[in-house]
């Protein structure tokens, strides 16, 4: 049995003291692996404090991976192999469970999705079809680009329900966005740079022949995906962060940048929500068509989820020119760790992949690739958006309906589609002082800021992001009740 | 009932006249989709040709993606999606077959496995185990790195097979090799670099700042693995080829090259199969320890099947400066497709990833982390290596024998481990008339001058690299016989 000294005076939560003390039991060996700790019941009735801060404890061991969860049985001490390389070094600073991972009451995450309405059986039912087939081949290297009976399956998918016009050769399957974002933008050193700008590189550079690295400009919007900009700095490409109207992403200043590429993220701008209209589109088109070697990359992350009115096709769709790489994965739409995504190079472009980086394996397995293949054709990929296209309006609607509460102290944008809100504050507060007393009141809530490459202007709104994908229905109205409370001496 | 006219007198074979009438039957759409092709039996006598005739003509199609296998069915046209598409563009070229994908009787190739081996029962097992868990976690982003138990369990066998030393938390899984040396050529641009050739970047010069992708030289093997040559000049990085002798990597003109990462394979070189001396191990090392930013990326791809005498412990493994980068992955020692290798990075190195590149996900679906994690930490995977040992020995054995037909004209070399020996011709052929004459008796050998990065020199005997994984035991003594009746005239 655990015996653990607790100090009902110490500024520690029960929960992190309790989480302290069997880590550090694990980390010494006191506890082996494999030992079972004692339920949360009985540990709680033990030590004379609730359930839920045995909870929160286990859990966040869990997270750590000091312990296992089995299934019906309890928690066990897990593997934890660095121990011996532990011991022999320095014991590190102990870190306040709190910077590490907080347990919230309420999270309004907008970076994850329901993980609860994932269609476990069915992914288990089409794992085990797969596996039944006795097919040694998917253990074999398949196309480089990916198995052609998936692409065809997003191919079709794409065409109707995004209006996207491709073949199957034209695309390409990788182990989620990132990837194929670094893929592409090894891609465009192989694109023919305009004469004006390569004129400016100085003559006794040195560099590999044929290399355009530093012809490549790359324009985001600004606020954007932070991530697709860091993989594209991470690169060496200079990014220029334009600035954004009520349509998207401005025109004047994307072609006064000099940039000949343009990541944008048009269905559903990521994060403001801005749906850019049809004009703007093809202000955008009529861009990239001033300059062979200019291009615009088409992030639809979450164009599967609107609530209202149709979706506007992608530009993809529209665009006559080859001027658009299409990119998007199942991350939002089935789940995050599926860890596939699909990228529609322009026919230009893919003759360039084809002569220069076809000597890229392709990174998902074949049996992944099998699954959400007949995910799509069998019909349930359709099924499934449309349980969750109902379940997030549901939450969508309530979230909006239970803000209200705030009256004219906020204001909403970017709604009727994607997995968050956006949240302006009427206030003097700062984003971080309103992220900060929210967290007080275990409500996590996040910040706007984040997403500027260059900060937001100093005199701009606090603006929050309220994701309500993972958050259980019946907890909106009251962890938006709480949020009220918590803020409302500063509005 | 298919009716084809077949052409006696036509230079094309029977074979490939069939496949190209069927490939247009279905490009037309005059087959459509699911529509049953008769038995290769029953057609091989309707056009009275063999049944290999029509065998090898339905092996293309299928190859192709134009027709589909179902197992105790028969072949049947696939879906093609791209039809429409294609008719609407001028008709490609029609391709000589034999370019394509030709089949043969004997196919000594040193780029596959004994797929017939793979655990296709305990990987259903496990994989069916994985999803029996109902755990939804296993859809949500897991560690980037990697899940702890996977690298936990990665570590243990590294170190108890390689003597590798390293804990968990440097362990990097990703989806296969070649993203790990995208990921870890990424990684290098963070390392300060030397002054003295900092001092040869032109002051002119533009860049990011903090860019230090021209200072990086990575020294190779001449020959080598031409993936990753083709991945670090793909990123930009200078590539200097170093000659082999007897021990492996030359040190001199390493050192002469002024490279600051060299990539090696010490274990077994790929592809000469020289296994590396303790005593060229350390100079190697000492030539690391020269500089702070000298590192030894060791690839140590085919570690796994050693038949004879004990293996060296990786370099990694006697590393004490934190010099080496060890990479693995599962391609060989269980399949292909699997897509799993990892990386094992030094503390320092660990440190600048952590930094500055931690914003990638990983790229390994959990499903596949966790049936891996399984496969090794429940003894699966030493049964298999065990296994596979056993039966690549069998083969190695049995085809050295059988070259004994060969007498003096010719030599082998990398011998006694990995996947496929060498063998060098006394014969004033040039190593593409021999591949040529073999492939004419449809024996299917593979030239080693294509591993080079600068070319042999060229009085060199003609090579070729015999592999043997994927052959059936029963066919290596006639395969090798045919071979020998297809060349004596050329030794």
């Amino acid at each position: 049995m655990l015996t653990i000294n607790l100090n009902t005076n110490s500024s520690l939560p029960m929960y992190e003291q309790i989480y302290a003390y069997i880590k550090n039991e694990i980390k010494t060996g006191n506890l082996p692996y494999h030992y079972k700790l004692p339920s949360t019941r009985s540990l709680a009735a033990n030590l004379g404090v609730s359930r839920n801060t045995i909870d929160m404890a286990y859990a966040q061991l869990v997270s750590e991976g000091y312990l296992e969860t089995v299934p019906k049985s309890g928690y066990y001490v897990a593997m934890v192999s660095d121990l011996m390389h532990i011991t022999a070094t320095p014991a590190p600073v102990p870190q306040p469970v709190l910077k590490l991972k907080m347990s919230f009451q309420y999270d309004f995450s907008p970076f994850t999705i329901d993980i609860n309405s994932f269609p476990y059986n069915i992914w288990r039912k089409l794992s085990k079809n797969c596996m039944n087939e006795y097919n040694n081949d998917l253990f074999l290297l398949g196309d480089k680009q990916g198995d052609k009976s998936l692409r065809a399956a997003i191919g079709r998918y794409l065409h109707e329900s995004r209006g996207v016009n491709c073949s199957a050769s034209q695309i390409i399957i990788g182990a989620g966005a990132d990837y194929l974002l670094q893929l592409l933008s090894q891609l465009f050193q192989y694109v023919e740079m305009s004469p004006a700008l390569e004129d400016e590189i100085p003559i006794n550079h040195i560099s590999n022949p044929g290399s355009t690295v530093e012809k490549i400009i790359i324009a985001t919007e600004n606020p954007t995906y932070k991530q697709a900009y860091k993989i594209f700095t991470g690169l060496h490409y200079s990014v220029i962060p334009i600035d954004l109207d009520q349509n998207g992403i401005r025109i004047q200043p994307l072609t006064e940048s000099r940039a000949n590429i343009v990541y944008v993220t048009p269905s559903h701008q990521y994060p403001l929500g801005i749906v850019m209209p049809i004009k703007r589109r093809m202000e955008l088109l009529q861009w990239a068509d001033k300059a062979p070697d200019r291009y615009i990359i088409e992030d639809d992350h979450d164009s599967e989820f609107r609530y209202k009115g149709k979706p506007i096709p992608a530009l993809q769709g529209i665009d006559s020119s080859g001027k658009v790489i299409y990119l998007g994965t199942f991350s939002r739409a089935v789940a995050p760790a599926i860890r596939i995504g699909y990228m529609v190079l322009p026919k230009n472009l893919l003759e360039l992949y084809k002569q220069n980086l076809y000597y890229y394996s392709s990174t998902v397995s074949r049996v992944d690739q099998n699954i959400i293949t007949h995910f799509i054709t069998d019909g349930y990929f359709e099924r499934h958006l449309n349980k969750m296209r109902k379940l997030y309006k549901g939450k969508h609607d309530l979230l909006i309906q239970s803000l209200k509460i705030f009256k004219d102290k906020l204001t909403i944008e970017g709604e009727n589609g994607g997995l968050h809100l956006l949240l302006r504050f009427l206030s003097n507060a700062s984003e971080q002082e309103i992220i900060e007393t929210a967290a007080r009141k275990s409500i996590k809530i996040y910040g706007l800021s984040e997403h500027y490459i260059t900060k937001p202007e100093p005199h701009s709104p606090p603006s929050i992001l309220l994701g309500y994908a993972n958050i259980p229905e019946g907890n909106i109205q009251a962890g938006i009740t709480a949020l009220y409370e918590a803020l409302k001496d500063y509005l």
